[in-house]
């Protein structure tokens, strides 16, 4: 039996993950710092649903019929023995690896949370092949990268999945085949890491033929799987807040709060998108089909489909009644950009992706409606600047059904 | 007046380089750990030279006429706080950072190694970039990368210059102009730390504006400059064991110890050289040449000339009547290779490099000659093996005069 370590898994991708691969017979083992719920104490921000601790997690789902599902409390950055504990103990033929500080706005909030960033994320993931090689075990690799990696400035180059073939122009004019990792133009701290995993991965698939599969995945948005919906003590994290809210579900939190949806800038940034299921269900596929020993690192594409950050905003107000309200943008990125992302990979192994719908959105908005009271507006607001010279964000223009 | 920061100040590199900048009118300061002092107490290896403590050393310095060079004893990796401390103190108009871990071998060693090598170079790069955002510096910054980024295994590309002119094909067959870094393939742990300061370097160049220059440089051979012959207190470094020693320098040991040259594999690995005269030298010119604020990192290939192994091997061999040895690789790089790396970037500026010829290593055998009774043979081997595949270094086959 397929044996499957989630780093992270007490996570908004990894909660879900753990039990989608648990519900389908894989021996699933769970390694978290529970750092996200550290950090929600550091920012007084939440998740809007109330999530169980996770020893009441477990003993539902075990209750629920499913096997025990181990879980070890860790921090792969900074305990290093205690990883190699836990692998030589678990015994993973897969490690599904979710354990990186995953917010752009929180990377960039200043030096402690860029330092923190940098050292979690290229540590963590370090120590983990480190204690691969040391240990000299198989265990296919899928670790969850961004599509952000790539760069969203001025790029008209199609997103291709990993990879690109060009041709170097030598001094002499001379043109020379290549295939290359796509060069990335990371546009936060975060997704920075993100960028350096791709070369430590490169070098250990080189070096030590470890088995590794990179998913560059778009910005989520839904909250519950069909596993998490079993019961309330298996709910599904549901962040809104400024630096981890994703932008889709921050819109549906201030639509039911009757807050003006607020987009950066002009709105006009391109993003690709992803529900929650498929993100489960992606993973999925990527451990079905790993990459044999040797090869280099396969990457996907983890994305649905591309939108404009407007576009959704406007699907929002017009199926909620909600205002739009355009603030200064935080964030120092191209104002706005067009974006293609080929998502050939996955669909080439059957995958056939949740396209964003209003209709899609009415699970969500039931759930917000349901824990409205629990709602901190004073986190909603982005509050990291990229630089200096960013502003904080003032309200330039409201539009919208309200003032119509 | 320009105030230097040398970050490494007491290394093989950094200590010839705070000398000359200092007797060219400079305020130097020097920052260093003193980890290479204490990571040959651990190897139990030693520098040929008898090397000075950093305070007999700065006494010595100040007697010949030249200021006082401060010196922090300092972990950039380490301790955040200190390392800012010192910025606000010593104001550096410029920051040569040569603190990072820089043996491919003791990256290789094991797991502690690679941990360590990553957590150094990463931490301590990423930490410095971070101060000067924070406190709003604008310290042209120097690092010393390595010519070994760009990998060695089969690529005939000509090396440029940190970026390259590609063509990217679409999925459409379209091509797509575009001015990338070039696409690195290191070869150890510590070239892999390197590449991965590149993208630190791109972020931080783009989303903060700091003025930064990398330098990838070759094998450095040699041992004195003008200014570490002025008193023997201020000899410079001299390594000559398994996991330090470059690879010319360790030639020149055995050859005058009467053991013969070990060459790993064929010899048939081509790479660059340069003289430590020319470290400094190309150093000066890089700071009196820095990129402008928000200009892209400024990258010059730090290489003199392109030898194959055997060929060094065989003119030392010649010159000194050694035998050649030789032994498994314990690398994981191609057997042979060619190289051709321009260094268009300092020959522009007027730097006229030193080429390796047999009366340039009249000096470095003088040196060898009057200090071979510090000389310690269990040193001299490599010690780390690249995988489980490669073998400890059996000798195949031995060639050379002493054998005619």
């Amino acid at each position: 039996m397929e044996s499957v370590l989630v780093l992270g898994g007490d996570g908004f991708c990894g909660w879900p993950t753990a039990l989608y691969l648990s519900a389908r017979g894989y021996r699933v083992g769970i390694l978290d710092n529970l750092s996200r719920r550290r950090i929600d104490m550091e920012l007084k921000a939440d998740s809007l649903t109330p999530i169980a601790s996770m020893s009441d997690r477990l003993a539902i789902w075990a209750r629920l019929g499913h096997g025990d599902m181990p879980f070890f409390e860790l921090d792969i950055a900074r305990d290093y023995d205690g990883l190699r504990r836990v692998l030589r103990e678990f015994k993973p033929t897969a490690i599904v690896h979710f354990a990186e500080q995953r917010s752009a706005p929180y990377s960039m909030a200043g030096s402690t949370h860029k330092r923190y960033t940098v050292d979690n994320n290229i540590s963590g993931t370090h120590n983990l092949l480190v204690a691969l090689v040391e240990l000299d075990m198989d265990a296919h690799i899928v670790h969850l990268g961004t599509v952000g990696v790539y760069g969203y400035d001025g790029s008209e180059v199609p997103m291709p999945e990993g990879y690109i073939d060009v041709e170097v122009i030598g001094p002499d004019g001379t043109r020379y085949p290549r295939s290359i990792l796509y060069p990335t133009e990371p546009g936060s701290i975060y997704h920075m890491t993100k960028s350096m995993d791709q070369l430590m991965f490169q070098f250990f698939a080189h070096n030590d033929r470890l088995r590794i599969t990179d998913l560059h995945q778009g910005i989520v948005w839904g909250i519950q799987t069909h596993e998490t919906r079993l019961h309330d003590m298996l709910i599904n994290r549901f962040d809104y807040d400024g630096d981890y809210g994703t932008v889709l579900n921050r819109f549906l939190v201030q639509a039911v709060m009757r807050h003006p949806l607020t987009v950066h800038g002009t709105g006009g940034q391109t993003r690709g998108f992803i529900n929650i299921n498929d993100t489960v269900r992606c993973l999925h596929l990527a451990l079905q089909n790993p990459p044999k020993k040797g090869d280099r690192v396969k990457i996907f594409n983890q994305v649905a489909e591309t939108k404009r950050v407007i576009d959704v905003a406007q699907m929002v107000a017009r199926h909620t009644d909600a205002q739009i309200a355009f603030v200064d943008n935080p964030r120092k990125e191209a104002a706005e950009n067009d974006l293609a992302v080929t998502n050939a990979g996955f669909q080439g192994l059957g995958w056939e992706p949740v396209l964003l719908h209003h209709e899609q959105l009415r699970e969500t908005l039931e759930i917000v409606r349901r824990f409205r009271f629990r709602y901190a507006p004073e986190t909603v607001a982005a509050r990291s600047l990229w630089t200096r010279e960013q502003k904080p964000g003032v309200v330039r223009k409201k539009v919208g059904n309200r003032h119509a």
